[in-house]
């Protein structure tokens, strides 16, 4: 265990990666950009697959499977959609190895096997699914269709980070038909608004919900909604996006349906993702310098007991007592791990933990033994309060909702205090340079300006919030009429 | 819903072909070999996972992830494995798609985008994951390490079937790391225990657990344990494996560790995987003409309602009366679905519900509002009977424990009857051909014999069981001496 990690303060961006690998979540792999997710870091993953996928089930969505590969003539069919990702795709060619006749015990590719038609690794399914909804769609009694998949997907970034921005990530993504505009738009919305309530009551992490300007939508998107999260260094990171996909995929697969008039008519579509980039933004949003900070509801375990003695009689007398502790708070619906490892200190167990974020740790020592009592420490606050065993559980408990409650409160404060309001262009560089965060401003509503300010600042127009009044002011950067603020930042 | 399913006598393959499609299972999609799996069927899969997952859990198995492409390197550092799979890999060439300057609207592959090293797409992960391993094993305290990955893998098959061989499949791979060879065998059969009682207790699939011979084994492996059942048609199939894999991945990757006296030694490793292959084995072992039979721990519901009524006034009052059955099933863990659908008849739901194989089936008419009574069907008998309301929710129950029950008996009966000891070749080919199923016989223990026996029957050694005893005999083939006989058949 090491115990240098590099502090927040002095370099972010080396904070996160340190982090990432220290605390056993992901590791770089032997293939260029893609991860190696470890057992801790899945464990988190699967907790939020579990939420999500309750949530959908709860909303009537039903989960399938559709192929990794795509033919290059479905890829390509829908035009908008293809030319977004065309450029970051994988691509499988051949279908055979041979032994390669100049290289003993090698392989090569076998120029024999060359496929009729190349098959891209999907980079996202709308093709590949909307090309198999035509044949599940006739009427009106086959709508709506309400589908969620389960997934990896591949796109070839060319910069690469654990998490954030790898060339195969897990996802799930939703994709729906419905008989009309106004069902779809309502989905897209639904669905975000499930992002958000994920987000903020599961993961402790606030979110703004907002449209994308049409330069950030979705390649083949008449809208994308989403939620966006703001990191601690005062980066946004888009955390989830609902699309409302129009007619785009019906007319490009021909998917039509006979309405209860008997006219045919295409469907209309909605896609939603989140993806293993949650991971990154709980990291960034809990975590502090001495590591993982977990939300209760995310932990792969909740409470860890650790064992202090001086010989085997005291450890067996305090393993027993941990184990009454644990079945006590196990019965409750608390998961505990009793870390009972003889071939390690106490004072690296406790390192160990407080680096992967375990919310609450409990020390039994034998002056406990004597006195009826528990250490219990707070990973968030780092506080320590000594607490009586025939409390403990209770206590426990309620430790654990109020640092669940405490730590979205936390990330809500920050954000609060970096969500600031510029009038002129100047105002807007300087708060985005030594201040951070969101900047609200008055933007014309033209990709030209979004680009030059992209262009100047590196900032982004993260989104058009729901919820935002309608003001009349100017334009940040044109001075042309504007008649509502957008969130600017960089972002991840 | 087409009434048309050919019955299993007249062609059983095209029985089981139809039968997966109508019973919306999945389908064939626009990717030689490739399936979609359709909600239904990927529910029954879940529940498949679920258990599975527990079990993996409750054995102290953690999941991960590793990356979906091997590069080639990696890939052929294992010789046997390779070799083993070499014919059958899909293969990423490049990583770009562009725009085709011969043909507007159109992409192809970007010919400047060709990746220095070939990416093949897993169609087993010992390679990418022994790779890994090297990194996180130094000593003996890093052992075991107990890792499953839930993960789709592709092999390029030339003749595919939905569920049983298809180029892209879902699967879990469990792959592990142990200090002794004994340590890593035990875990190896412990695996296929897990696999075998899965099966038998959760699929109501009865299975033989045995060894594969040498020319049966995976690529690689030391030993290869699996589970074999038996299908109605008497072939058999393969439902699972378990691999001890030796050293030979530790010294591929130069795994090494230091064990408790400071010497350096190669690590032992297992691997062990079942598929979506195992829903092939579900169809073919319980379900009729009718169509599909679903053991109830396997149902997406086990209990389906259906309204029968000639007015809205009767559907109200059934309906109120169905709500009620449904929660009261529900608080006792019952899965139930209320099929209130106004657009079908009574008919056309039970046709559907009988081919999609619901264990139970409710029908309340007006005169069983009268009378206080539901019409209980079971599917896997077609029996009915009428219940008074006052007991439908402990009739139920007791019913989907008797259907579960059942359904093992019987497909035990069925395997019983069909496996045959011969003591000639000629009784082999007689029994093979006309009564089918399992042939138990005396085999010399050569490959060359097991080769020539495939050659003129078809039929290969599915496993050398572990239960059985030894004896004298003379190989059914050769007549050389044999000390126990093996299971042969035919097989999916």
């Amino acid at each position: 265990m090491s115990k240098n990690l590099t502090s927040r303060s002095e370099d972010y961006s080396k904070w996160y990666n340190e982090l990432v690998v220290k605390a056993d979540l992901a590791e770089n792999s032997a293939v260029r950009g893609c991860m190696v997710i470890k057992p801790y870091g899945y464990a988190i993953w699967e907790k939020m697959q579990a939420q999500l996928d309750y949530m959908f089930k709860e909303t009537g969505h039903q989960n399938a499977y559709f192929p990794l590969f795509v033919p290059k003539s479905l890829f390509e069919a829908e035009e908008k959609n293809a030319k977004g990702f065309a450029k970051e795709c994988a691509v499988v060619t051949h279908y055979r190895l041979q032994n390669d006749p100049d290289n003993t015990g090698k392989l090569r590719v076998d120029p024999t096997a060359k496929l009729e038609e190349e098959l891209v690794v999907r980079p996202t399914s709308e093709a590949i699914i909307w090309n198999t909804f035509k044949g599940w769609v006739q009427s009106y009694r086959d709508l709506p269709l309400l589908i969620n998949q389960w997934a990896n997907v591949v796109r070839w970034e060319m910069r690469t980070r654990l998490f954030l921005r790898t060339a195969e990530f897990l996802w799930q993504e939703g994709h729906t038909a419905h008989a009309t505009k106004s069902e779809a738009v309502a989905e897209a919305i639904q669905m975000n608004n499930i992002y958000a309530k994920f987000a903020e009551e599961f993961m402790a992490i606030p979110v703004i919900q907002g449209v994308k300007t049409e330069s950030e939508r979705f390649a083949g998107a008449e809208e994308t909604y989403c939620i966006e999260a703001l990191m601690q260094d005062g980066k946004a990171l888009q955390a989830g996006t609902s699309h409302f996909l129009g007619q785009n995929f019906a007319k490009a697969f021909d998917v039509k349906f006979a309405n209860n008039e008997g006219k045919q008519d295409y469907v209309w579509a909605t896609s939603w993702g989140v993806s293993t980039r949650l991971m990154g933004a709980l990291i960034m949003t809990h975590s502090d310098d001495k590591g993982l900070v977990l939300p209760p509801n995310l932990a792969p375990y909740q409470v860890v007991i650790v064992p202090i003695y001086k010989n085997d009689d005291q450890f067996m007398k305090i393993s027993k007592q941990a184990e009454i502790i644990k079945a006590s708070l196990k019965s409750e619906g608390i998961s505990v791990k009793y870390d009972n490892r003889t071939t390690q200190r106490p004072g690296h167990k406790f390192a160990q933990h407080e680096l992967q974020g375990v919310p609450v740790r409990l020390a039994i020592g034998p002056k406990d033994l004597e006195s009826g009592t528990v250490e219990l420490a707070r990973r968030d606050t780092l506080t320590k309060e000594v607490v009586d065993l025939g409390n403990i559980t209770s206590c426990v408990k309620a430790q654990l909702e109020e640092i669940q409650d405490s730590l979205f409160k936390k990330a809500l404060n920050f954000r609060s205090a970096h969500i600031t309001k510029v009038e002129s262009f100047e105002e807007f560089k300087t708060v985005l340079e030594q201040k951070t965060g969101f900047i609200s401003a008055h933007w014309d509503g033209s990709s030209e300006t979004e680009d030059k300010i992209k262009e100047i600042t590196k900032a982004t127009i993260r989104c058009i919030p729901i919820d935002s009044d309608f003001e009349n002011g100017k334009c940040v950067f044109s001075g042309k009429p504007s008649k509502q603020r957008v969130l600017f930042a960089k972002a991840y």
